[in-house]
């Protein structure tokens, strides 16, 4: 295996990211971009320049996915590596544009060192990856490794009735299934970790070993609403106090079982100052690396709720909203960042992906593991989301130095 | 003091009710009748002509609080009885209504049997009593007894911005300050429980001791909004889970020092599912008998809220909105509504009002004291409020009975 030292050159990666940043720029330094928006296409329209600059082939696929393709000395299964361009309505400047402008980054390297590979190397943007404008999330990388139906992903709609196809087509960006990555060699995606762990444990680079398991519940708690004056506290039916316990609990279950437990959405009936609430509707979302942990969490839970619902008597409706299993990534990918890190001589550790990512689906096509970087406070999906420079530098050299390696491999990885 | 024992006429009580029912009804047999509303005004005038059947000379104060005057045969200080006609918007057939047409049927009772008392009666609409178009409550009683600033009554507007005095005048019932109750023998008021108690003690008479004392305050917790996904629970600052303790703890501390402790209000920010919540907003309602009592709860629950802050990393602030003391009717009178209504046979009880009633300022200008007949359910405020016809029957019998003896009383009560 190849052990040159590559590096990257910040300061270009910075101007695209700037760049970038200058396209749905919203105050407080972020970036609104929603898929398949005007702004998404103008970033689109300046990404295809970019790729072309940097000598890459362009080509969309049926799901406006858009790939820059560099050849290799031979014509073996591309080293693919990418993220995504769009943001959440007030997103930050780095959430999968890192991902996607470091890949170019790193074409961009290979060329400065005149470096010629083995296997051709793509770079992917993938399309609504956040899944603002349209749900769910990923509809891009879902679509292209027929996790999701084509059809199923063509017909989802915006807040304002408009589909995902006929936007497509709007902005130019509808191209043919041919164009798909497939028979990939390896998928590599940087992005920013999202989350506090790096930066609290004093790391830089984080080898992604999967993402979690997630599910979502949606409880409704019915008591009996009564006037808050004259109902002596042993005659009631408190939807609330009773919603109450079971927040305390599902917190303690969290904690017990390592699972991530969040109650993230609440509202109530009547809610008014001197009325006993009568119905409240709370959601559950449960996170887990293990699925054998995420189905013990959701099932104590379960129990949980009931019992509680018993003892407060209250009625209770526990609806599933969905359950999706964790991905687990292929060991020798992990490996090999952790390894390129550690030769690089930078701070790395084993992390789990909280988050859902492109990664996810593409992981169902052929090998593929994540590099992530310190998020300051572990902000994301804010204006304020922030990933400092030495940070972005030593995830892009991390993510340069694998992709090199991995595009010098005779063999595929088993 | 006079011993006779005097009846209503339930059938002619309860065809007032159905009438006064058959104006601003809704569906599920409730009513729907607004303060000083065209369904207010159309109310007023066949309460007028009932009145002026029954024979008592009718008059308006400046807060259009409706008085009908019966004489006696010394113009000594009156008797005083009367509630209130308006209804909460979803309201049902009895809350305040029971209280004003069991007094005309009172005045009804002692004409059929020719009797002339010793006292003038006087019946009494107070205006505004549910304070659902105009806040706050009882502002008729409130003006009237001069517990409130008279500029400050006109001035309340409803959610359209129509003023309180130009409401009355619309509707034609802006009467003089000389026409208000004054230099009272004594006021009754006969009032639906709006609880459980009595109902679920088997009593069908409930001798109210007083008015429970109130404090509102508005408590809202700050912790920090993270990604669901990405944040291990021991580094958030959840606002919710802060909150569920706070609530948890509140119902104890109500269970602990006997007051009624209600969480009726509650918003969060940003009410997400997959966000970790970063503001909640929630009000607390505290009551209690006891004066005392209800300043420890408070500050129990002050102390309570401001430690599981500091243990749950979350800041927090407390705003008090409002706190009224308990109110503490005439022993007397008091004495006198359960003395005659063991009298007549019917299960009575002690009771403490857990709701605000005109009888709460009218208190203040002369001796008072309150009758509850049962809800059946503890239901008020909703179309399903129901008193069943024997207590409605026992309620105005012993009203009957207590002002007959009343209007009988040569000396002021002490």
């Amino acid at each position: 295996m190849e052990k040159t030292r590559l590096s990257v050159n910040l300061e270009r990666l910075k101007k695209y990211i700037d760049a970038s940043a200058n396209i749905g720029t919203i105050p407080g330094n972020g970036v609104s971009r929603l898929a398949l928006s005007k702004e998404d296409k103008e970033m689109r329209l300046i990404f295809e320049d970019w790729m072309k600059e940097a000598g890459l082939k362009v080509r969309v696929d049926d799901f406006g996915n858009m790939i820059g393709r560099r050849e290799g000395k031979e014509n073996k299964s591309p080293v693919v590596l990418g993220s995504h361009l769009d943001t959440q309505p007030n997103g930050g400047r780095y959430d999968g544009i890192l991902g996607v402008l470091s890949a170019l980054e790193v074409v961009n390297s290979l060329n400065d060192s005149n470096i010629e590979t083995l296997r051709p190397i793509e770079i992917v943007n993938f399309t609504n990856e956040e899944g603002a404008r349209f749900e769910p999330p990923m509809l891009g990388s879902g679509g292209t490794s027929e996790c999701l139906d084509k059809q199923y992903v063509y017909n989802q709609k915006d807040t304002e009735g408009r589909r995902f196809e006929e936007e497509l087509e709007e902005i130019g960006y509808k191209g043919i299934p041919a164009n798909r990555i497939k028979n990939i060699f390896s998928f590599i995606e940087l992005h920013i970790e999202q989350g506090p762990i790096l930066e609290s444990e004093g790391k830089s680079i984080g080898a992604v070993n999967g993402i979690q398991g997630m599910a979502w519940l949606e409880v409704k708690v019915t008591g009996e609403s009564d006037h808050a004056g004259t109902t002596p506290i042993n005659h009631r039916r408190d939807a609330l106090v009773a919603t109450s316990k079971m927040i305390v609990g599902i917190e303690e279950i969290g904690r017990k079982t390592n699972a991530k437990t969040t109650v993230g959405r609440l509202t109530m009936r009547p809610n008014v100052a001197n009325c006993i609430p009568e119905e409240v509707i709370f959601s559950v979302d449960i996170r887990h690396d293990s699925n054998t942990k995420k189905v013990e969490s959701i099932r104590m839970i379960t129990e949980l709720l009931n019992k509680l619902a018993v003892e407060q008597n209250v009625s209770i409706n526990i609806e599933p909203l969905w359950d999706i299993d964790a991905t687990i990534f292929n060991p020798y990918l992990v490996d090999l960042i952790k390894n390129t890190a550690e030769e690089l001589e930078y701070e790395v550790m084993d992390i789990i992906s909280g988050a859902g990512h492109d990664a996810k689906y593409i992981n169902s096509i052929g090998p593929t593991a994540m590099i992530f970087v310190p998020s300051v406070n572990g902000k994301s999906h804010h204006e304020s989301e922030l990933t400092h420079d030495k940070d972005i530098e030593k995830g892009a050299n991390t993510l340069l130095n694998t992709v090199y390696q991995l595009s010098m491999m005779e063999n595929e990885i088993i």
